[in-house]
């Protein structure tokens, strides 16, 4: 693992330099997503400029950050005065004008996504990175509109950003090596786990594979086998401690004995593959959904939504810790 | 959490008592699953009589009780001198005469099966629960031959049963509550997380789970989007950790915001139920299996496949320290 050498002096509670040569960042969009990034990049020592034109955005960037910031203390990261490197500014292209780095959260809509990349482009400083949280949307799209479409990249995390350490880097069909280069090196000297995706593909690879998933786990309720609850307690007593400890690949390597991944393919896949066909195909028609409304207020309902988060917070953070996966356990390495 | 009644007062050092009224345990086939359950089972304070009629497999099992026993030491449960109360009987009926409960873990063929359990019913004690660890096949099958069907239950492990906390009790069409009932007390009592599931249906929940993402795990792989490394990584870094903590119900729902799922669903649900079709239909056809062997031997190929085991099972038992979710933890609370 390579400790970014930002860190390699800092300790829980000392500042934290900036990640050359990113010390400027602009977050455009401040929805949930916006709101993180801005936190983590606060916590990193950046200067941060958020853009966003709702009204009320201050107030909600601002309770947003004391809302993350006992996570990002508990991930070892300096958390607090956080604003006071933060300033807010309504048009994008005065708030890119001196960024060392634009990251880009705003609606998941094309046209929107492409304009407002057309107005960054041309304000953002040349050497400035260019990415944008599009969880969806292929880069190839959003830079038809742009001058130098191999700038812009998918830097696409996993909700919230400043706590999961997947980044997915996303290159559009123009995007250059360079960029991407770019955008490894600051991801990962923010703490997070970068991975570059060989191929543009709709939905990505984290979020493709929790749809299958899901699917499946939405048919296994809607034909009554388990209930919401007990299909939770279900993936998080098995397959969810495994995929944390090791991903599917290196799990069926382990369970295929001596022989690795090619004896279990040999062997079980067989079977696996001869089950595909029988996996369920759910929709959310009515009735299902009715199901899984109910259920959902049955198994969740004890507790408001943030409540909740909360506590997974706190339980993620002690996974991570006990994998060594924090910033903090980065920085003592 | 109930903390069973045997541990209360246990330390990770201290003998444990066996789980009353189970204190004779008969393992029937002596495999990778057998020798875990057989360990699990001593560790816990219980008599074990391993039936298996295969040439060699006394010398199997104590070296894999070896094998396993640091562990259950890591877990809190007392490993030394497993084989102390350990003995062998090919003989099955000889083997389960005086059992107070039978987990089976014959060759997964039905033919097999219904021939033990036809001997097993009969020459086991009136009282003794009686589960058979299948992964596939229906208990409903494998009673057919029974004479009284209601006393056979299917109780899963995920491998390694000493390790893995879920255990899915999954009744055939004639299994009674009672069997059920005490199915659940039992493994509980051993410190497993058991799940009664509602419905008899091919491949239980977990394995068809498992199934569902890896199925879309070989089509990102085919398909060039990621490596098998790569794509471990991404797991790792995000949806694994995730369904650690919560499982994928309880993530949506927090996903949801103040709306919790029902909002998830009709916003972003909507967005996925559109993509399904959109997943992967891969098959383990030559190309596909030439692939996956070699990023094998690339990603895994530096160590063999039990130092890798032993390996994820350290950092597995670290997430379980994490989450409170080891023996010695509940016998601490």
């Amino acid at each position: 693992m390579n400790a970014p050498t930002m860190n390699a002096q800092t300790t829980a509670t000392s500042a934290v330099d900036a990640p050359a040569p990113y010390r400027r960042a602009a977050v455009i969009g401040a929805g949930v997503i916006g709101i993180s990034w801005a936190g983590l990049f606060l916590a990193h020592g950046m200067d941060v400029v958020v853009s966003d034109p709702r009204p009320g955005v201050q107030e909600q960037v601002l309770a947003g950050l004391d809302e993350i910031a006992p996570a990002l203390a508990e991930l070892g990261l300096p958390a607090e005065n956080l604003s006071a490197r933060l300033r807010f500014e309504a048009d994008p292209a005065t708030a890119v004008a001196d960024a060392d780095v634009v990251q880009e959260n705003g609606p998941e809509r094309l046209p929107v996504k492409q304009q407002i990349w057309q107005v960054v482009e041309q304000a953002a400083p040349a050497h400035a990175l260019l990415a944008t949280s599009t969880s969806g949307i292929p880069a190839t799209a959003i830079a038809e509109a742009m001058r130098q479409p191999e700038r812009l990249v998918v830097g696409h995390p996993f909700n919230p950003p400043h706590l999961v350490p997947l980044v997915e880097i996303v290159p559009g069909e123009r995007t250059s090596e360079q960029t991407l280069r770019r955008a490894h090196a600051f991801y990962t000297a923010l703490g997070k786990k970068p991975q570059i995706l060989r191929k543009e593909v709709p939905g990505f690879v984290a979020n493709r594979l929790q749809s299958a998933l899901f699917r499946e786990c939405v048919h296994l309720v809607a034909e009554g086998v388990v209930t919401e609850a007990e299909l939770d307690e279900i993936v998080t007593d098995s397959i969810g401690l495994r995929w944390a400890a090791a991903g599917p690949f290196r799990t069926f390597h382990l369970g295929g004995g001596p022989g690795g991944l090619p004896h279990f393919i040999q062997h079980l896949g067989r079977a696996m593959e001869a089950s595909w066909p029988g996996l369920g195909a759910p929709s959310f028609d009515e009735p299902t959904v009715a199901l899984l409304t109910e259920q959902a207020e049955q198994a969740f309902g004890d507790a408001p939504v943030h409540e909740l988060a909360a506590r997974r917070d706190r339980a993620q953070i002690a996974l991570m810790r006990a994998l060594d996966k924090t910033s903090g356990a980065r920085a003592r390495a």
